[in-house]
């Protein structure tokens, strides 16, 4: 363990009760995401043309309820509604449900995001699939589960090809939304052709399992990765932040993560196939 | 319905029977596989790099038996074993585990593709996707179903952009594995950007249920595709045959299938991607 880190600061015990704090959190949106997915919700567009329904905002309601019910002193980021507290040392940020198109189509890969920063470093961390009964969490210093198995990842045999290497990956839409980075997405199918779209959090978990090889989750805010970083260290393996775009509504990122050796590759290949650009 | 079809010729009785013998087929899978997942089970590569475990291989073997039993005169395609009288009307053909190495990681979209084919045309077809308790079945004539659920696809709205259509599709790998059809998938890739890869047969059933505006398949063999014509055109959807490629180890496949507009779109985007090839 890295004696510098600033989470060193809290103690085990605090660790151990905050993370005990977000698996009840994803208790209650798993709960409430079962029973809406049996008893239907209201789904619109945004403007962006990406879906939002009446489950996105009753879950965010009921987390940020919990949150500052246990939590007065905590800022909250969700993905729906205004930050509450942004200065405040403690923030909890997640997404209520991450992929909400699939959750509007029912396809089960959808899931909920919650973590805990102490000053932009995670201390706890969940990534929630409520139809697939599959859970990865972790807590900073105390290792990485797959709902009650602990993770160990083991980093990629440097003999296995980029053909049996499994990467999952964002769709082209991610990599061209906010500028067009499309040439990563090319050189990227090119050189993992054993690649996996899914366009949820899922992908994220499966890093954390080693179900992938490598996960890629580029153009998305930080409630998008605001677990995945800590799920993946704690189960042993890396995270690479490969874009960090300011843009009118805020830092829309892309990281790498998953068995450090793919990690590696995939960022060279990300930064090769992009033009360098002034800082 | 069209007079002309072959499949007029045998009853709608007969037909409801291979159906229901399909179902059977499936249910003996699905039970074999869902125990396989908890025991576990053994795991190789194959000389091309693909995985095949035992489970591929006892569930084939049970299917073949019961099918011997039940149809002594009718033959068998399966995808690990040699093909058993192909000189059959009725033809029997199936894969008993499609998305083997998501299988191996406990990915939940794998499943098994069993249809009944007469003088090459299909009656009968099911996709069954054990660990998500999702099955999409359908007999010629009379109608496709989500578990008991009856599909009615209706065609994609023509104000509905690129952007917001749901393409799935396979990964580059298929694209390039037997000729390089690259193109195809950049340019796919580039015009329906909201598309996500799975690499097994719960694409194919979603887009007989409209989870998928479409499906796109490539450079796959008849076992992967054997059901997906008749599950989605029983929905109402249809199907087009986008690659024929006879090889040294036999043809291999390409289709589009789904509601009607993305399905002559895809089309249309595969040939204008690819040279004109002399026949």
């Amino acid at each position: 363990m890295n004696t510098t880190d600033i989470r060193n600061a809290i103690t085990t015990s605090d660790r151990e009760r905050f993370s005990a704090c977000a698996l009840a959190l994803a208790d209650i949106a798993r709960e409430r995401l079962r029973a809406l997915c049996r008893t239907g919700f209201t789904v619109k567009r945004k403007p962006d043309g990406s879906f939002v329904t009446s489950a996105d905002f009753e879950v965010e309601e009921l987390l940020r309820a919990q949150i500052q019910r246990q939590f007065p002193s905590h800022g909250i980021v969700g993905e729906e509604l205004p930050a509450h507290l942004p200065q405040a040392e403690f923030q909890w940020i997640f997404d209520p449900v991450d992929g909400t198109e699939d959750f509007v189509q029912r396809i089960p890969t959808f899931g909920t995001i919650i973590a805990l920063h102490y000053r932009g470093e995670p201390l706890a961390g969940v990534i929630d699939m409520p139809l697939l009964d599959m859970r990865v969490h972790a807590t900073y210093g105390g290792g990485a589960f797959h709902n009650q198995q602990r993770l160990q990842l083991v980093d990629l045999d440097p003999a296995v090809p980029p053909l049996q290497t499994r990467l999952m990956l964002s769709a082209r839409a991610n990599f061209v939304r906010h500028r067009d980075d499309g040439a990563a997405f090319d050189a990227l199918t090119r050189h993992y052709q054993n690649h996996r779209i899914y366009r949820t959090c899922y992908a994220h978990a499966c890093a954390a399992t080693g179900q992938a090889d490598a996960t890629v989750d580029y153009g998305n805010r930080i409630w998008d990765l605001a677990a995945s970083r800590l799920l993946v260290e704690e189960a042993g393996g890396s995270y690479r932040i490969i874009l960090e775009l300011p843009t009118p509504n805020g830092t829309v990122f892309g990281a790498v993560f998953g068995r450090p050796r793919v990690v590696e590759s995939v960022a060279a290949i990300v930064r090769d196939a992009l033009p360098v650009l002034p800082r």
